[in-house]
């Protein structure tokens, strides 16, 4: 038996007594150590993906307690969080994030890591450096996801790039476009708002602060229809709005303006962990700027609570 | 004095006592020989772009009869609708099509070519080769359209593509997407739309006969909602969806859809005339199967209301 935070008809609950995972052909059992709680979580517990029963949380590091191979037992790792059917075109050709038959860590089909254990196929482990602490490593997931905007487009270092929403996500995806010199505003909608991206040696402003078409790359980080908005004003014609974060409902689109200004809308959602992990390794992103608060898993709804006010970044879990 | 018709408060007139436009410098005077009524032109006499007054109209073919150098005169043309200022960074860099003062031919703060008569810049005029008759020549501005979509992405040949709406727009896109090997199937909603596309040489079905993924690359060339739900069931996870048309409201958009699928939407407007007018020339695109009925500009009402009945493409006006 082991505690989990289990997510049921969109209620999250707390629960001592759900079974210890048994690892399948292929997979390796791990012990969680550190677990972040991200926007997708709080989304799915108010029901973006209702279908989803099982335990919630898909950013973590652990170590391996059982494996098929040898060498990954007590290795630190991360792990990816798509597991394809390793047997369609999309798998062989792309890889698992597009599999029509994936399973997705604590999203789709997989129980996730709000827990003691969890398992995964060794295929999604990477093991991390030493010199990587578990409140860093934490952050392989989500920086994986902003570094996947450079596997989808070209950045452009030389052109004016703004990422709406200074959140938890936003600020990884700041720092990454920054990597290369680019000239990176992350726009806020409070003036509180704006001193964590300036702690990051990140510029940072209002929407209001800046003329329409004031930007040729957007990164749209807030998933609301009034972050959707500011894009497109701040957009100028030919720009590139990249969608980085799901969002709740249907927004009403003016698609005549994409059309018009011509504008290029790229959704944008799982990376690579590899370079990830060696951005954290090379000390290249900063994370800890970034952590709010870390909980026990027993006070997990606590924890959620915390997680989903407005201007909090990462919430981070450890079992007990 | 000239004939027009004349747009006002969304209402379109046949008026006999307009005055004929006097070039201003740099402009040359142009009689109209064949203007070709396109879906933006029905969108704005139903309030698509409710601030426009004046002479509608922008596909056209022509001669110039006045024209400050001499070399122009009674040339045939046709002439692009974009008129920049020439004097801010986007003209100077990219071309007028988005220079935020711009004047558009028969849309924005430019009387059109449903009339006698037009003036256009030089610059924005090409002399249409001998061999390339008016019926076909009309066709360059919507051709350009079409073939815009080459400038803003890669279209790989290898790959399956499809054009949803077999429209005026539709059939030059799909034909433009031939040209070098391509996978095209013209997507209609009745059996009846999709005899057109045969006779073209391009394959055609109903939406109900691809499942769903289908297509790596999808043209939506409707201009209406059903036109982008069909697209977003069709196209397959990483796929680009062209947005050839503009709409007409905000439809309601599933924006996760986009962003779990990764899919890249792209807005494609006016497009480059001399690849569009060699292309004619070389008898490379079929125009003449396009056109469905040719009316005296002084039976122009007649004429939108031909142009606007479902199925119908290419409806021309010439002034008599």
């Amino acid at each position: 038996m082991m505690q989990v935070l289990f997510l049921e008809k969109g209620q999250l609950l707390y629960r001592r007594d759900y079974p210890t995972p048994k690892p399948e052909p292929g997979e390796a059992l791990i012990r969680i150590s550190r677990a972040g709680i991200c926007t997708t979580d709080l989304e799915m517990v108010i029901g973006y993906r209702e279908n989803f029963s099982g335990v919630l949380g898909h950013e973590f590091v652990g170590v391996v307690e059982q494996a098929p191979e040898a060498a990954w037992h007590g290795r630190r790792v991360v792990g990816s969080i798509n597991i394809g059917c390793n047997d369609c075109d999309i798998c062989r050709c792309q890889g698992p994030e597009h599999c029509p038959n994936r399973r997705v860590l604590g999203i789709q089909a997989k129980d996730g890591v709000f827990a003691d254990y969890v398992t995964l196929p060794l295929r999604n482990l990477l093991a991390v450096p030493d010199n990587v602490p578990d409140e860093t490593a934490v952050f392989t997931e989500p920086l994986a996801a902003a570094l996947r905007i450079r596997e989808q487009v070209q950045v452009r270092p030389s052109v004016k790039t703004a990422v709406i929403g200074p959140g938890r996500l936003g600020l990884l995806v700041g720092q990454v476009l920054a990597l290369d010199g680019g000239d990176v505003v992350m726009i806020g909608r409070s003036r509180h708002s704006l001193e964590r991206p300036l702690t990051l040696g990140l510029k940072s402003g209002l929407a209001a602060d800046f003329a329409d078409g004031s930007f040729d790359f957007i990164v749209e980080a807030t998933g609301n229809e009034g972050g959707w908005n500011t894009a497109m004003r701040l957009i100028r014609p030919l720009g590139t709005i990249i969608l980085k974060s799901t969002f709740v409902g249907k927004p009403q689109i003016a698609m005549s303006d994409l059309v018009v200004r011509e504008i290029t809308v790229v959704g944008s959602r799982c990376g690579p962990f590899a370079p990830a992990l060696r951005l954290l390794a090379q000390g290249k992103i900063n994370t800890q700027a970034l952590i709010d608060a870390e909980y026990p898993l027993r006070q997990g709804l606590i924890a959620f609570t915390h997680a989903a006010k407005p201007g909090v970044r990462k919430v981070l879990l450890y079992p007990d």
